[in-house]
């Protein structure tokens, strides 16, 4: 998050911040996605990939609407949570032989993703709630349930083949 | 978890990284625990901690006992997710200012951990039934409820009055 210096003296500040660390996120999410999408063989994992690539753009501008909401500057701040994760999953880009194994790890790496944005979501939700901001806290929670959705669909998916496939 | 090198040619070989990358991660969580212990100042965040982190010792022992059945070496590998991670949780040992607002602080940090290890867990309890491994599968869906419990446990501290009084 890159969060904790001096500068978080309240709830409020500590709530911005976390905002900008799930920007940041998204916004790598976004540029990372087309590369897990070119890599993937299997073509319903290609469309799932692809249809979350979409929903994240929209979670970009949910985020927009609320720091504008919030009365601040929409901005990231470093997040090495998701730069490590994405790292992970970069390394997929590359080297394992087997295009039905490589299936099942970039599920993994997805669904590593959703987890990280789950839990960024849901305490941001929270948070916005009990700062009296319910207005920013339904377009958090329309986030947080499309990471869901996504995560629970990679499961199927993962469990209805691809896993199978590969092992 | 710096997995995707060429030696993944098999799915077993992706069981196996996984689970390296996963030991990796608990015994830096278990080396990370103590310091957000003292930093906490609610008593039963402070006890809730001291518990997972009693958990989170069992769950490398039972990580051991998934190598000994699968008859490889219990090692681990690199994992920039957990340590991104971790060095956003880290940030928080020192510069909150307001310590009801670093509790709640130290909760989001927790729960982002707790997210990453049932994410893995998850997965790895998918592969080892692929594999045949019921046996390794059953130890790691215990890991993987122990995680789901401690999840739902620090967002029942946010919610029953840390969040509040941070607010």
């Amino acid at each position: 998050m890159g969060i904790f210096t001096k500068d978080i003296k309240s709830m409020d500040d500590l709530f911005v911040h976390t905002l900008k660390d799930i920007y940041y996120a998204e916004n790598q999410i976004v540029k990372s996605l087309p590369d897990m999408i070119e890599k993937a063989s299997d073509a319903k994992l290609k469309q799932g990939l692809q249809a979350h690539l979409g929903e994240s753009k929209g979670h970009v501008q949910r985020l927009e609407q609320v720091f504008k909401l919030h009365g601040v500057k929409a901005e990231g701040v470093d997040c090495p949570a998701i730069d490590g994760i994405l790292e992970e999953a970069d390394e997929l880009a590359g080297d394992v032989d087997d295009k039905q194994v490589l299936d099942a790890a970039i599920i993994a790496a997805a669904q590593a993703v959703e987890h990280y944005e789950m839990t960024r979501y849901g305490t941001l939700v929270a948070w916005a709630k009990q700062l009296g901001r319910n207005d920013c806290a339904k377009l958090l929670a329309q986030n947080l349930d499309e990471e869901k959705a996504a995560d629970a669909k990679l499961t199927k998916l993962a469990e209805s083949g691809i896993n199978a496939k590969a092992a």
